[in-house]
């Protein structure tokens, strides 16, 4: 009968046995997540649930059947639905990383735009003072709309950075049914796809963080830019294909918008010598708003929250719908 | 009697007189203020209240007696104080624009800050993809620690943008008195000035908000600078002085934190030539945070607040206690 808390905790409770795979990958950051969420790291036959960092290829065509719950490491799980891996256990509950890296792309969405709405680009060439030729290019995202096609899991986590800069937000989904979430206010204006067009004379500035799809291919094009304003700025952290390149970069030329910050282009990589290296109004970070290490820290996180629900037996997020195919 | 509701309110209520001064200007985004307050623009010898956009040398020997509130257009009121114009007026309430201009400097706090950490200086730089080489460098504010030198408007505007970050926030006052505000979490940690040396090692990122005293000056030297990291960001926008130059051109040569984004610099104007206008890892903005323009924006949504809360009899926004000087 020891007298530390520690010990009688082990004492009184079965602590969840959890193993972590492939084997021989146990990194300390999961390692800690684990133990974090209340759990401890077992030899794969003896655990109740698996967290899974390799590929849907790598993945056991058996689990032992004391594992009844399995969390996969990516936020789109087609190649586990196209190789079986569901199927071939059906009394298992599996859980996907959706929603955990959203909110590093988010923030790297607020830099770029806060950077172009600030005139950052041009300050970082200056080598000269020159504040009355700064003074009327500094904006506000106060008072202003920023519209956010796109819903989704990057959208949401952008929505609660945008509200306190006071800016009014559009958000676009397909269904135009409210978009909700704890950290998003009811006043959130939400219009459907299929009414886009309207919402562009309204628009100060464009976030594009849609899925890439058939529809969605040149979302923003000529048209869409001549209805925008010389002070918009254009972002996207979604797919190059949903931006039409030529028109964006005939519109940063003309001046028919103020610039274009791109996560993802369209050729990516972007080849080297294309216009949009050199136009002094487009900032190009390639593909980066969400680097590796982020990437893990952020999993690790949601492993942790995860681990914690499932020792507590409440609903685990991002549940992997087997019937629906996400 | 007429049907319409605009003439019926005119019937039924006595719309509050309200002056601008000096005569002569009268700006179109003041008067609209007047009116969404809910109140009308008149003459000076007819109005209870005088929005003043003048200096304090240019202010008005004697008000008319029917004047019981004066708006002043900037947040410190010293020159007045000096001039004596409060004195003059003992019966009239008066207000500065304390508070008002403190948004547009937050914004651009943040806008540096994320620049920083996402290393958009060196992408803005780039004319090739080279995503391998960026990924290391792109870092988060989700879990860094933001020492936030200065609780005062800017530093109180400031930390409910990074909440929703994920960042966690050390404010400093001098008091040590929690910072509080309608926004401002409870979880917010603040330390007193005096055992700011206690903080650094915890410590990610500074801003630097506070006003320009001698116990301030040079706050941020060598030796603050040392007890940084490779990987923190300095933001001053503040007065340049609180920061020491010198010390600082060294440790962004030596890489020992990662970058300043300085609003403000010692000397101010930056001379053309000054290493910092050359260092990679460092962005100036030439005091631009809060332009003419969004200055001018910001002190009439403060009018049009004020105007709303006089005609409500309400307590005003940013009263000047005369007798303690500001």
């Amino acid at each position: 009968m020891s007298e530390t808390g520690e010990e009688v905790r082990t004492v009184n409770q079965t602590v969840v046995p959890i193993a972590i795979g492939p084997t021989g990958h146990t990194p300390a950051m999961l390692e800690k997540a684990i133990s974090d969420g209340g759990a401890k790291l077992v030899d794969l036959d003896a655990a109740r649930a698996l967290i899974w960092v390799g590929s849907a290829a790598e993945f056991p065509q058996r689990l032992p059947e004391t594992v009844e719950w399995v969390q996969l490491p990516a936020a789109g799980v087609e190649d586990w639905f196209a190789l079986g891996v569901f199927d071939r256990h059906p009394g298992v509950r599996f859980t996907s990383a959706a929603g955990a890296f959203a909110a590093s792309v988010a923030e790297h969405t607020l830099a770029l735009l806060l950077a172009g709405v600030r005139y950052l680009p041009e300050h970082l060439r200056a080598t000269s003072w020159r504040q009355q030729d700064f003074f009327p290019h500094v904006g506000t995202l106060r008072g202003k709309t920023v519209t956010i096609v796109g819903a989704g899991g990057i959208g949401r986590a952008l929505i609660p950075m945008l509200v306190p800069l006071g800016a009014h937000i559009i958000a676009v989904n397909r269904s135009g049914r409210p978009v909700t979430g704890p950290d998003i206010p009811d006043t959130i204006e939400t219009v459907p796809a299929e009414h886009l067009a309207k919402v562009w004379p309204r628009t100060d500035h464009v976030v594009v963080a849609a899925p890439a799809t058939a529809d969605t291919r040149h979302l923003i094009d000529a048209d869409v830019l001549a209805r925008l304003r010389p002070s918009s700025w254009l972002v996207n952290v979604a797919r190059g294909s949903l931006v039409d390149t030529d028109a964006l970069v005939t519109a940063l030329t003309d001046g028919t918008i103020a610039g274009a910050a791109l996560d993802v282009t369209d050729p990516e990589p972007l080849p080297d010598g294309h216009p949009l290296w050199s136009l002094p109004n487009a900032m190009i970070t390639p593909h980066d708003s969400n680097p590796p290490q982020l990437r893990f820290a952020a999993f690790a996180d949601h492993v942790a929250e995860n681990v914690t629900r499932f020792v507590a037996g409440t609903p685990l997020l991002a549940p992997i719908d087997t019937d629906r195919g996400y």
